[in-house]
């Protein structure tokens, strides 16, 4: 059988797990590696997030530049974006809005989170152009609850906002991309519809800083989009298109996908058929759902297991853990008890449920205070936003660590 | 050799002249009879224009319906359009403004004008984005010129309108459209560019009121869109996708194209070779280009041409004496004469002179009066619209004469 990956906004499948190294080989990206993150900190004064330790943000573009530009005091702003297909949003969703969120306070910067009520309505049969834009404000309050700074963030809904200078941008991008381009780089043609051919034109253009004249007046100022690994595609083309166009290419930086459940090398869904954990989910359901469907790396039998450990790279528990359990150390104990078959995996589970539910708690709790008022105050395009930049102090105390980025071994094991 | 037409928005060609009765068959769309322009006149009472009279507007789709919802007293608007990519616009450009301003008098009813400068940026490489859009405040001056109603019309530019409830409807209208309805109605294919690609979605979408929520308010009045026939595949497309977003179909009304100087069955172009006649022109460049290119019917000599007369149907003097010379009885008599050699080339091309500087003195002397404020009046989405309507008295006696429209022979010859 071949092994077959194929990687679009639309769709990931892997017959034998996603190889990250060879897609980013494929995508022109570089692996972020520990002396970029040690820069990251040098520069921004902030400890490395656990995801950039660990290697989930593991790859990235120009990501050197930003540091650059941003250690030279000029100013950036960070693009990132959601499409509004489901009531709420599950824990894979969440993961480019947290990061965002942590390189909004690292960069003190300008955020703009597109919601892409067009988009779905073009990819999505079932849905309605209203039900879309309903669902945009819905998932906004989910995005908010992850801390933005009100003064630097803007959520705006397609359906509402493209015009202006925005159109104007997307104009610029729609001339300089051919179909060929599409379909090259998306698989789209034309069995499909105009508006899933011109979708990528309109996830581009946010990327260019004059297409926000209420926030940047028409200046030029660099973006850099975080996000999982599958959104590369529109950021290669809007790189590819920027100079054209006389704008500043977009830097990114990309994450691999939260495993499903049932597949440690799967991406979690809220469409297809799989179980997912929403943010909305009880304690009870998350416990549940752990229990019954993440996938166990560890032995048949009690025996078995004393016998050979665990196998992490296929324990989706220990990957959640990986993802939300922020203590280094712990995490190194589970890995080794685990891999050792000291730890069951009705523990690693029970952490497991423990943690993600700590994460879920602390996100309702957070949700609830958001108001309707509040979602407009945050897609509300015409108050004053705030770009100025406030240098923190250095802390070189904490922020020693192990920064190996990519090549940071996960599992703990003994070379 | 194989006779051949192509008819797209940007391409007219034809090896023999254009059939268009073979071409409203191919389109489904029906001729304009005498019964019909009748029809109009009882309705509206306002008296047939010469070029309702004339056969010029000779096809039309759904103009029965208008003509029933206007009696019933319902309200109806018009769209119309222009793509800017010249400093003046030529005498073919203003057949269809000319008109439509008779049709907003005789239905008393809302004019939307879409400026396409996303279009021209698209479709024409030597252009930028910021010239097209400034054409388009130029262009606007010559289309105010022709008299419209400021409180019944808005002028509106993609580039500045496009979003909102527009953008809505230009959602709608790209999820309904696939590349294979591009590609078999417009010849497009993946090697155009996306704007390209889209651009008949952004032409379609004002036929539906809803795009009007500044006008309109969200209800759903029929369009009639008055154009030359190239245009009519965009209102075909629209009028599939109508019921498939819950819109009205809109109603068309074609013209024949005005003759080229050179050819009388080429259709006049200020992007390709062909000399024109420009809305700026000096009386004396009027003069010349009638008399050195304007294609004559007439004998090569003067004996030739009083012993067999000219022939009408290439003579392209007499063809824009029958556009823009009101009288019917001097046109009868000129048709007659010439015909009959006893008129000659050098007398009607004359006439042809003096009629033609009398259409573009009487527009020059209007657009003096245009101000940059005035384009800004009619441009400005947020003024109250007057969707009023006053109905005109019955003057019965001024409705008399020769409605044969398609049928009508424009040559005057005894059967």
């Amino acid at each position: 059988m071949q092994e077959e990956t194929k990687i679009t906004p639309w769709e990931v499948t892997s017959t034998s797990g996603i190889d990250y190294l060879k897609l980013i080989k494929q995508f022109g990206c570089q692996p972020i590696d520990g002396a970029l993150i040690r820069r990251f900190e040098q520069v921004t004064k902030v400890k490395a997030h656990p995801w950039l330790r660990r290697g989930i943000f593991f790859s990235h573009k120009d990501l050197d530049l930003i540091l650059d530009a941003f250690e030279r005091g000029e100013e950036i702003y960070l693009y990132t974006g959601r499409g509004p297909s489901s009531e709420s949003l599950h824990l894979g969703h969440m993961i480019p809005f947290m990061f965002t969120k942590y390189l909004q306070d690292a960069f003190d910067a300008i955020v703009v989170i597109q919601m892409t009520d067009d988009e779905k309505y073009y990819f999505k049969d079932s849905l309605t152009l209203d039900e879309a834009n309903r669902l945009t404000k819905q998932n906004a309050k989910d995005i908010i609850a992850c801390g933005f700074n009100p003064q630097k963030t803007w959520i705006f809904s397609n359906l509402e906002t493209v015009g202006g200078a925005l159109y104007r941008n997307i104009v610029l991008v729609m001339k300089h991309t051919s179909g060929n381009m599409i379909h090259g780089i998306y698989g789209l043609d034309l069995n499909n519809s105009i508006g899933q051919l011109s979708w990528p034109c309109f996830q581009a253009a946010p990327a260019f800083s004059t297409s926000f004249t209420n926030i940047f007046h028409g200046d030029h100022i660099q973006c850099l989009v975080p996000m999982a690994i599958d959104q590369y595609p529109y950021f290669r083309m809007a790189r590819e298109i920027a100079q054209k166009i006389g704008c500043k290419k977009p830097a990114t930086i990309q994450s691999r996908f939260l495993p499903s459940l049932e597949h440690a090398h799967d991406k979690a869904s809220s469409t297809g058929q799989k179980e997912v954990i929403f943010m909305n989910d009880t304690k009870e359901s998350v416990a549940k759902k752990i229990r019954e469907k993440a996938f166990s790396g560890g032995g048949m039998t009690k025996q078995e297991h004393q016998e050979k450990g665990a196998n992490l790279t296929v324990d989706v528990p220990y990957h959640y853990l990986l993802y939300f359990l922020d203590d280094d150390s712990e995490l190194k104990t589970i890995a080794c008890e685990y891999q050792a078959g000291r730890m069951m995996t009705s523990e690693v589970k029970k952490r497991a449920t423990e943690v993600i539910w700590g994460v879920l708690q602390e996100h309702q709790t957070a949700r609830l205070l958001i108001t309707d008022e509040t979602v407009q105050l945050f897609m509300d395009p015409h108050r004053k936003f705030d770009r100025s930049r406030h240098p923190k102090e250095s802390t070189p105390g904490e922020l020693e660590g192990q920064h190996l980025g990519f090549h940071f071994d996960p599992y703990f094991r003994s070379k």
